[in-house]
């Protein structure tokens, strides 16, 4: 018996699988931790220009990577001796850095806002009760918006760390008041045509309370800002047994759903690589979006077609690169099931109330294994059919070791 | 050191404690279980004039009970001998009702929606995958509609039990779709002036998803819908760890929080009398509230004013009156403690960025011990200064029980 | 490129596979629901002579589930006209029970025991405040070990649903020692050669407090009992985010494991079919189980080699006999693909500290198809090759509905 | 009406609020924070010269927190000028550390180990796959044990940050022994007549799996280790929903609870200051001790007497020294409550199944508000009856910002 191949594809599921772009983060390529230990990684990127040297291996040896996240302040280009480090953004090198980029087969991605690594940020910043501390935060996101004006970027990642640790610490009310407003301050700052998308955290690193505590606090904020206003969601972001995908459809019916951070989570905001505690839970959520881009319905259709898909990860223990490359194929190889699932046959069990019929009309795509599949689509696209062993065997990791030694040790997340 | 004492509340605070008023579910009456057996308690109540007797015991004993709320099939005012059970509701004893509740010092109060006991409902109600489910199930509401028309109940309260069990087994936004379009056609009927509640849930009796799913479900719905639409938040359906003041709070800034079904929960929907597993939580949402009510924000303070508090449990193992009354006296204390929040105080440490002295500020008012000036508060309204030993020695649960002997034991939920 | 197949397996792995034994339940194949509703399922089995029928029927078609577990009361094989009901339990027909298996390719299993469903149970059965319910259940348990004797049973499933619905309800510490007393009393009626499972539950029926509520509570019971008392976990039975197979490791570690009850869920105790809502849990149990077969550790080999394996599950949507067989269908698969785990390669890679190498050493196990392969072995087997194809055009379904109709609804579980 | 004064209370009653002990972390005195970042507070401890000097100040202020629990080798007495850094523990100035410490009140307390800071512990400790970092990881545990005989410590605290990302990065039976063989050596190196407490972690820093995941897993290895080994409770530490109070009083029965690392927890392990997000179950927890102390049960009873009391908490975004005040002051507040219980009438109303009533007889302690009583009962020991006000009020935080300066920002935890 033989294992499907991609000749018994239709050609949109081929064009589907070779337009598939996953967008990496410019942070998963550098040292992280948790607030016990970062441990350093030989070779971890500690320069914007590592980054993305590093993310253009992966998508050298994916074909489906083909953007960067920017983190902001931490991805500005500035000089290595610091000398304009406190410049307006329009001085610094941003044509450089895109050209850096494309010369290498990637480009600049979405813009993240960074209003949690300030020492002004210790009670909040768009909902911060110090209306100096709001517009600080404020005027960082529209420099933002600025960089995206320069480097093209279509999307404003906003990840607020806002909350509070204890009851009464501050009003629920009035922060929700001062985020709204501080973010339509931003929103109008928008360059046409691109997004902000508003991202939503269950907790951490607040504790009691968090200010987009899920999608339907960022998705209130969103109708009240405008169509350009998306909810961002994030995997691990979640309380215990959510089912995301029911969300993500959700979303994607009301033409809100912007786009996703991917990663996966057990318990807390784990950030381990996507699709490694619960592939299934990646399948599904992949399901909803074929469903959606299948559909006759305009606004869910529409809106699926503009998900931008994004890994936020942070690889504590893991090769930077190889995990890169992993958490990618894992979202290959969900896409890839979920276009297998024969929408016709399933719709049928459905209308028909065959509830066994219709879950393994479904799970049947989930137990398909489309390795072999996929390898024959990667040497179509001319990347290896393997990229974890093409990796391996490249050299890459020996290569940046030697070049960039080990960062300094420390804990948590990169600062500025 | 005295306790705190009535004569030292503002007449306001005094006025708020009286007019309090919770709703009991006439379902609290009658024996319940879970899956695995349901225990008959003697005397617990068989019919709906049984039910009333007892929410009026609960009035008489706490003043703060004043209606009950029907669920219907189960509280139609069918004739003993069953000859008007199929009969349009129009011809049936509603007038004789309300009258039996109000000669006990009791009114009708909300109408609650069956769309789950039903054979044809096992795969769903207004979301199933057949229409004429959908039909029948819209029927059913739209005759609950035509009761609150007679009884002049101001709530239709919907809680659905549909969703699915496994992936695949029903299009997730296919169903949306349908509950959608099911419930605006129930909207089209509300009698004037009265509301749509629409609760949501975490899950079950649905295992793998539920239709209204969590507050943004239902308000996805409700904003859909039209003003007249609002959540109804049931303090035992949520994720573990959700903060669900946050979601009271966010619902009234939006003028969208329609009531609540209390009860406490610490696992699943675990139907508990309100405030035993977390009292602290419970004070919490009641300072969301009392914030609103004293807020200058007119959304929000007239949302407030209009907050539908209905109790909602199981009494699996407890006396079914005295478990209600339980209730509705930690309700009262929850209230209490939350009028005594010292707003301005509390705002202006928040303003500060004093986390400490905010939260204690708050967290005194929960420590306050509130019995003896509750007890004051009920000798001026006229009621027993200790409710719960007033009902134990009154010699009502003896006299029901005698009267009424011990239904049937079984398991789950009354049926029709 | 072509699927694994059988003629790759080693001789032990193809004996593995080929004496896998998944014991159903008895109660699997009779109507269940949710507190809320029972829907009745047209066929389903109504005594314990059509449970048993229902049994063979997956027997036949799967080949690996040749055993039944029985329930006390409700499995009795009492007449049909109910002279013998009171009657001792070595006066009922239990040679005629175990023929009428026989006869049909099966044999009797566990002994489940049930001091749940009496109205005595309220507050507790071997924990209960009054020595002469704790009597009364010590009794039935040794009625169950009677049984035992008389059906040749090695197991003696023991689950409460004692516990607390409220703090201060009972005295955690006292109820302890009532349950130790009460499990050494019926600990010492064990026919000799069997053995006492232990079963565990997070929560449900009871909700602030259960009496066994996780494996060290179950483990210190055990411990204290005897060699012979070993844990019993089943997979719904676990606080959200629990590692399951990090239990099952210690317990076999221990040589404590007794044995599972299979069933899926994701948020409460959802007794949904086993592997749907999360396969790759079950695939890591099983893993845990290989290596512990493949040990030279003498007790985790020892303990893996006698784990009884059972599914417990609640059909409430679901056609009972084709749920059943996809139950087993689905152990079979996490069994399998476990099988194929590469023990050698993967300890390699996990000594060289090689993260992503050996979880993909793992992973990749679970990525294979092995559909086509346990296609083969059941055809070698005499079963059919598509065990769900084959049900579904058996005409069983119809024969039992017509057969036997549809029992009456009502809600929750069985009841005696 | 009046308060409850300490003169209704009984002499033991006084007795055990004189005597309650809570020991104080000494790295709860210095910045912490997530990994997100570390807000540096202004005068927070730099070192452990510093942190007595705060832990003096928090004991002076309550008259209850007589000790201060070390972490090795963070607060090792090295010289200022480093040039004893790596020198033998033994060569060290404890004598003068102690004295330091004497000669402000308060003492050493338990020594806490780190194995989870250097960098080769990236993989585990004693758990590594790699025997000499397992090696490395124990002899650090022994030099514990020496200060141990040196400082006279009683207790040598052992957290694990142990465990594995990503299912099949090694063997969790493998790592269950490594762990045991590592914790025997440690074990037979205790000085005599002290004991090892093994705590355990529901997740973080690992995501997959810790390799003492809960209470069973802890006291798995404590029964093997011998009696000196029991198991300590950090309240952050457990999965959601579980029931803390049952696992004290199961391990009090078992007479193997050594201690607590007291804080609070709402999501994961928030490390909150202690009674904060839930002071209910703070409450309970006393109300499991008391109860322990009050038994006749020699084992519970001996075991309760010999408890050892830390808070283990991280004070990101709050004053360090008001925030251990406050924890103190919360666990004193919950102990009073718990002794007010009236043990014999709850007892009755248990073992009459008044369900209600005897949850209501805990609950009443509860409700007292022993504010009163316990500036009362700190007149009488000679502490401010305010402490939270004496402290704001004695200028000791502006005397140490100014003395001590804001310590560098970064994020995480404290590094050697």
């Amino acid at each position: 018996m033989k294992h499907l191949s991609l000749a018994e594809l239709s050609p949109q599921q081929i064009a589907a699988l070779k337009s598939q772009a996953i967008e990496t983060p410019s942070w998963g390529y550098g040292n992280s931790g948790t607030r016990f230990k970062t441990f350093p990684w030989p070779g971890a990127a500690r320069t914007i220009w590592e980054k993305i040297e590093d993310a253009a291996e992966v998508h050298r040896l994916t074909g489906i990577a083909p953007s960067v996240a920017l983190h902001i302040p931490w991805d500005k280009p500035t000089k290595a001796d610091g000398s304009d480090r406190g410049a307006p953004v329009s001085e610094l090198d941003w044509a450089g850095l895109a050209k850096f980029a494309t010369d290498r087969g990637v480009r600049l991605g979405a813009i993240n806002s960074n209003t949690f690594q300030s020492d002004v940020y210790k009670l909040g910043s768009l909902a911060h009760p110090d209306a100096a501390v709001r517009e600080k935060a404020v005027a960082h996101m529209k420099e933002c918006c600025a960089i995206m004006e320069i480097t093209g970027s279509a999307e404003l990642s906003v990840w607020l760390a806002d909350g509070t640790n204890y009851a009464g610490q501050d009003s629920i009310r009035g922060r929700k008041h001062r985020v709204r407003e501080a973010l339509s301050e931003v929103y109008s700052s928008l360059p046409s045509g691109s997004r902000m998308l508003v991202e939503y955290k269950f907790f951490e690193p607040a504790f009691y309370f968090t200010d987009l505590f899920d999608w339907g606090a960022a998705l209130t904020h969103c109708l009240a800002l405008g169509p350009n206003a998306q909810v961002l969601v994030d995997l691990g972001h979640h309380a215990p047994g959510t089912n995301i995908e029911a969300i993500v459809s959700f979303l994607l019916d009301e033409g809100r759903l912007g786009g996703f951070h991917f990663n996966a989570r057990r318990y807390a905001d784990d950030d381990l690589i996507v699709g490694t505690t619960n592939p299934y839970e990646l399948f599904l959520i992949y399901v909803e979006i074929v469903s959606a881009l299948n559909s006759e319905d305009r606004v869910a259709k529409d809106a699926a077609s503009k998900i931008a898909y994004m890994i936020d990860q942070s690889h504590n223990i893991e090769p930077k690169v190889e995990a890169m490359v992993q958490s990618v194929l894992n979202c290959q190889e969900a896409f890839a099931k979920a276009l297998l699932v024969d929408q016709e046959a399933l719709r049928a069990k459905q209308i028909a109330g065959d509830v066994l019929g219709a879950h393994r009309e479904l799970y049947q795509a989930f137990q398909t294994d489309v390795r072999p599949l996929l390898a024959e689509l990667r040497e179509e696209m001319g990347v290896p059919a393997d990229p974890i062993a093409a990796h391996r065997s490249s050299g890459y990791n020996d290569k940046i070791a030697s070049e960039r030694g080990s960062a300094d040790s420390g804990s948590g997340y990169p600062t500025e």
